[in-house]
């Protein structure tokens, strides 16, 4: 295969014209050991003689008689009319040549090098989801990304390229774009019922980082906090990595069993929750847990992390208000992000914090990473201030609920009624019950041997354990391959 | 000024047609009180009553009843043809309903309740280069925005939008976009002589996030590191940021003095340098400096960060190889960015980790942010792809030359010799020597009155005094701005 035409520079390569060697001899050893040592390599394309000269300020005399030498020699080739290339296949006894010692390396991450802090970090799986190009059903997490208007979105893009103002170039506010900020406290005080100005508003790279930032910022090394159990396993591993404790607490229909936990006594310093759709189970949080959550923060100190992901999504009522509108004493932090409502290669989300931390967190970002990239956040302000956004986002509505009752009534069809579905009225996944003695990381190989994603109960939880489960996404996927889907999964699972 | 129109998604509204009230008085209270409580804002417009009545799942006639008493009470005006608006000028008396009883808030961070290690992060300055639109003459840091290829750039990333494809949406790999990861090693192999592989190649969130990932991850909270001094503050504050203790280490026409940092024996456990041209001072680290800083890190088992910020600038004969290049240890742990080669809003720079932490790296990249967007590495990889890269950093090296020299004869010319210049071969800034007995503190303040930015050095010293000195960058400006800015200078310090 062809590489593609790249130009090189070289570094490194000081050509002495008071040496005793030649000076084309010079450059023929460089590049000589350049080949052999894999900096330089097979079918990789050298400048031409007369730029190479000029850079080098040698006589393209110089850079021809080297060239002529490693060309009979075969380290080049040259191919007509497109210059010269470091030779496709070289001889074999060439590239055996040692090129370093080769050590014993270690791979104990203690042993490589990381610290105590950078071995947990560096230990945590890092995920399927990651490398994957195809989709599968039930894949969850995902929006239906075939159904995004990227049409409109790649309309405003390339608008915004063709008015890109010089300043868009340079760096830019930490906190995020000023009028993005805007649309979005906009968006959240009328959606969501978020009391917010833009000014508590901070754009971050995607909630993964909001949730990294309030664990460093409000936490100390050797704190605890309260963790949803089953819960999000992003943000659980946001605190190990923060050197946090996570307090699993249970989660009964009212969503966090509130109760439980002052009955711990942990001295938690935050509540992590998901308070409109809890992740995995579905419940949302009923007011009455709500305001004893805030309670039990405004009395202990605390503070309350609230992570609204798929909030957009529900399917019966009005939207729940947020969690954070219901606090008066200023304990919440709130957290959204892009990944779910357009989608996740994006990396934006934002965070909302008391009036009186804006400041700090600002800080922080331009610590940790400056600010996030400037032309996104330009095109999606363009398309949330002309209603695009919310548009997509009520379309969204209307076909997840379509693709929910597909789902729930094809698990009722091909598995006759022997599972349970609870809490099937938002956001974008189910979670389905296995007969109680079933082991769902079983029921979960045997689904992906069949092809099915499923993600098992059981990998969520941390102490108080589930009946076994499994969540099955639907958003992302067709009415006929959900129904197909499901056929599959009931065969894999023998029912 | 009218507002953009933006449609309601109305949250924590439930109508109850079971309630003693009728639907239409529960619908004017709930608005009432969103417009009172300021969740509404003045010029907002509302949805049309036929989407509202169908999102609130009632009669049209319910929401015109509650529409028609908010407008006689003149909470809502209607405009001709365009809709129904929250009135732009609300009664007075109306908005001073109290709103929630305001306390008194606290401002330091610990009061706040920010953590400890939250309180180093967000106590750091914010910086003015993030709020201003306005590059003034020297500001440092910042490349030619205006020689940047836009239209090139933009080209490829129109080109890109029109052939995203849908897993280009997902979640992409967590190491960054493959073939931006090979296209930068093939760069660095050539141009830097770094020793590395694609897999080795880590895209981040620009360097800032490349310093702090390294500090967490290679060092423990207490852990001591050696830091330049007079050196880079996104590098100290990374460190603070962490918790490290940085060892400030003077700098001679060397580079890093690493006899000195023996002497301390203060355990450093990493040392962070810029030794293709040190930031502020411009000088290059001898490669006999470079071989002591890689036996002491060999010895101590030690680190050495790397940070190649600018290296791309030499005028004078070949680029020196990277520190990296010379490390048969695998002791470097090397860093770069784009933000001074393309420009800052991408957001993008690159860590070079040992083959064996590679893992380890990614997977904290994922705990941390996950993956940089996906757009913009697919548009950089294009550009590096067809030869832009290599083109435009040509072109800045002549011209970035040319402007230095106009610099240093302006100095020379408007300060009458008065001012010393060192290392100007290289880079994008140079430091310009003060008489000996001036402050360069008060030299700053008297140069930004009269519109120059200058950076005194006495800001990034730590504990080894410099002579007083100005960092002057030139990269960005025409000759003849720099001209006169140089005259423009000399003035303001009555020289």
């Amino acid at each position: 295969m062809a590489k593609m035409t790249r130009e090189l520079v070289l570094a490194g390569l000081n050509l002495d014209a008071e040496a005793n060697m030649p000076m084309y001899r010079q450059l023929y050893e460089y590049l000589q050991q350049a080949i052999l040592n894999g900096r330089l390599r097979p079918g990789q394309r050298l400048p031409a003689t007369r730029i190479l000269a000029a850079e080098l300020g040698v006589s393209r005399n110089t850079v021809m008689l080297a060239f002529d030498d490693l060309l009979s020699e075969g380290y080049l080739e040259g191919r007509t009319g497109s210059g010269t290339y470091i030779t496709e296949t070289l001889p074999d006894n060439l590239l055996q040549v040692p090129k370093e010692a080769e050590r014993e390396k270690p791979t104990c991450p203690h042993e490589i090098g990381f610290s105590q802090r950078g071995a947990i970090l560096t230990e945590m799986p890092i995920g399927t989801i990651n490398s994957r190009d195809d989709i599968r059903p039930f894949q969850h997490g995902l929006p239906a990304l075939d159904e995004f208007p990227y049409d409109v979105w790649s309309r405003l893009a390339a608008r915004q390229l063709r008015s890109m103002p010089s300043h868009g170039l340079s760096y830019n506010c930490a906190a995020g774009f000023p009028p993005l900020r805007e649309a979005i406290a906009d968006y959240l005080r009328t959606a969501r019922a978020v009391r917010c100005e833009a000014s508590q508003v901070i754009i971050v790279n995607g909630a993964q980082q909001a949730l990294n930032m309030v664990t460093r910022l409000l936490l100390d090394a050797g704190d605890a906090a309260w963790m949803e159990d089953p819960g999000y396993i992003g943000a659980l591993r946001a605190m190990l990595g923060a050197g946090v404790r996570p307090i699993p607490i249970p989660i009964n229909e009212e969503g966090l069993d509130v109760e439980y936990g002052r009955g711990l006594d942990s001295g938690a310093r935050l509540a992590y929750v998901t308070p409109s759709h809890q992740f995995p189970l579905g419940v949302t949080m009923s007011v009455c847990r709500r305001l004893q959550l805030l309670e039990w923060a405004e009395e202990n100190d605390a503070w309350i992390m609230e992570d609204d992901y798929d909030s957009e999504y529900r399917y019966c009522g009005r939207p729940l208000s947020s969690l954070q509108g219901l606090d008066v004493n200023e304990r919440v932090i709130y957290l959204g992000t892009f990944s779910k409502v357009l989608f996740p290669a994006l990396r934006m989300g934002y965070l909302v914090v008391p009036e009186n931390m804006a400041e700090g967190f600002i800080a922080a970002k331009t610590v940790i990473d400056r600010h996030n990239p400037t032309f996104e956040q330009m095109v999606l302000t363009s398309f949330i201030e002309e209603g695009h956004f919310t548009r997509h986002i009520r379309r969204m509505r209307l076909l997840y609920e379509a693709r929910q009752e597909v789902m729930c009534q094809a698990i009722e069809e091909e598995f006759k009624g022997q599972l349970r579905i609870d809490f099937a009225d938002a956001g974008m996944h189910v979670v389905v019950w296995l007969p109680e003695e079933w082991d769902d990381q079983t029921a979960a190989r045997r689904a992906e041997e069949a092809g099915i994603v499923t993600a098992p109960i059981s990998g969520y939880t941390e102490m108080h354990k589930q009946p076994p489960g499994l969540v099955l996404g639907y958003a992302g996927f067709s009415e006929k391959k959900i129904r197909s889907s499901v056929r599959r999964l009931a065969v894999a699972l023998g029912m």
